[in-house]
């Protein structure tokens, strides 16, 4: 037996039912996600690129659009065990470059930009409660990588009762493995994945 | 550059700093999560065989062990969005034995049961605040499946700043491949790993 | 200048906007927060009688309906330090009929019952995100005790952006000192207040 | 019967044990809630003076500090249900002098300032995380307003099960009624109160 077939006989991987209003989670797509020679390399310019249409759709339906980026304290007063894991984390700064949204998707004013210092965008964040109040119930997650901020703002995202959808053309990681096993993880278990060219599907 | 390199190059899998104090979290080791018919399978058994003597070592040692159990309401008025990827999950109501944990690991009186609903351990539950209460900073984790909850548990527990190891052979999954790629996550951004002969090293 | 001038002053006391769709939340009308000899008297059964109306009006226009009771574990492993302030709090186990809902209120199937053990009915519950995936953002409160958990449910209802409307003849207290006080708080501060012959101006 | 008694008779209002290591929590000890003309007076400045060789005494033993702030942003993106009750906390933003720390409490570099947007300084926000990497299990609270931002700082922290002392002379509020009330309140169901010079009580 096949190891989809296992997930296929545990009737896992079903569809999660549409929401009645999406809004459209960009995660970590800062400079230092996109540098091969910080946390980037790999797909996550190209999936970047593949944003840019994605984030105008959103835009021109005004539907809410979130950003994410990782920020610690000049002092490194906020520091915590996974920065023992990943030392440069500590490097991202509210005023370091590599902390910054890329140019291309970059945020207009009233648009929520989320700090965070751990890897889910919900994780210590004021993200669920602000989505609240702007009546979504259903996400769109991009970003990177997919394998470490995208896969834990999923997995929190549906415990929190939001239905996710993953953009597959639109995450990103360094290396091609976990890429594709997360991607294969969330599918069975923690979102929808489509293509950005089917986004018309989760428009209600 | 191999993909391990590429990790290395970007300094990530560094080694988690010991704890004061260690619990151990035995995740979703249930009846549901070894047999293969409901949502176990592939090398869970033996993984829960393996926690055996790591239970016992705790309990000498007198220091905190959690169970987590996934438990819904008989009504059905606590399933959630989860429960449409995965639809047999309703199953797991307090009186189904699936939902039950496996003989060989029973909790003993006064240790911590956390019943939850989602994958993380820690989403929407006490488990956080009554590890706070027992002066724990530090967290084993074994238990079933390492691509789900005891990947998500293992992400909160370093998000919330406990420090985390896992015991490599006392976690299991119903298919390989997620096994071994939600151990190669685990080990480059989450947790420190070992196997269960090297659990002296954990203790202070 | 008097006190009310000064909350006048200062701006605070507005009225929270009307909600799409609105929950009753009812905090702890349980068997012991009803007798005076456990946690209750004073006016917390004339107030839980001022509810069966209330409750009737949610359930005839199919609202979502909420109870809460608090429950420790009969071994005691989830007391934490607010059973150093009262222990006779860790009495309040599954079994035990001061922890059921009284009679003239009982839950029907399929309504949400949150255990908790901690004032907030939101602390550390899966609360929020089930109202999430029922569409509520505006809560109704009643419940017993003003000056204890409806006022720290309404504290973090309001903190996680559900706009809150304390029944004021719908919640009690042991004591009329604390009760008065918290309903002045809760007005300027975090809740609009109404009577439950007013209960029609919250219905969308 | 009077009010105290019935407290006693319900054994509410029990001492909370001593914590092994206590972090000092300054709620809100900014310009604009000193400031009568903004959220301040009443007894405010006289609590943030007394706070001085509190703070102090922390600082000498080399325990934790952590300042809390309101902070919205410029552009009103994090505005939420609270900002209705209180339409003058919007402008608290970043460079709003008004949010920023009062002169003779000013943190120094490493000592934690926690930006919040809703009463509590837990919610939604790193704070018990960043105290458990430091190995905290009890605070001392002081701050404004007592009868808002502290007692909600207060519940959650109690919620928590970290160990909390008021310091009574070192909380103020803008007006005496709310002040009082929430002192008898948080003595009786949530927190120790302590005069300042008997801080010496509260350090192992």
């Amino acid at each position: 037996m096949s190891e989809t077939d296992i997930y296929r006989k545990q009737r896992m991987g079903g569809l999660i039912g549409k929401g009645r209003r999406t809004a459209l989670v960009i995660v970590d797509f800062v400079n230092g996600f996109i540098d091969p020679n910080i946390f980037g390399g790999g797909n996550t310019l190209e999936a970047a690129e593949a944003t840019v249409p994605v984030l105008k759709a959103f835009r021109e339906r005004q539907l809410p659009v979130v950003f994410t980026r990782i920020v610690y304290a000049d002092d490194g007063s906020d520091a915590g065990v996974w920065c023992e894991k990943a030392p440069r984390l500590r490097e991202l700064t509210e005023s370091n470059p590599a902390s910054h949204v890329i140019d291309i998707l970059k945020p207009l004013g009233g648009e929520i930009v989320i700090r965070k210092t751990q890897p889910s965008a919900f994780f210590d964040t004021a993200l669920g409660s602000l989505l609240r109040s702007k009546n979504v119930d259903a996400l769109a997650v991009v970003g990177a990588t997919t394998s470490g901020c995208v896969r834990a703002t999923v997995v929190d995202a549906i415990s929190a009762n939001f239905r996710p959808t993953v953009i597959a053309d639109c995450v990103g990681d360094r290396a091609t493995g976990p890429h594709e096993a997360n991607l294969f993880d969330m599918h069975q278990k923690y979102a929808n994945l489509i293509k950005s060219d089917e986004l018309d599907s989760i428009f209600a």
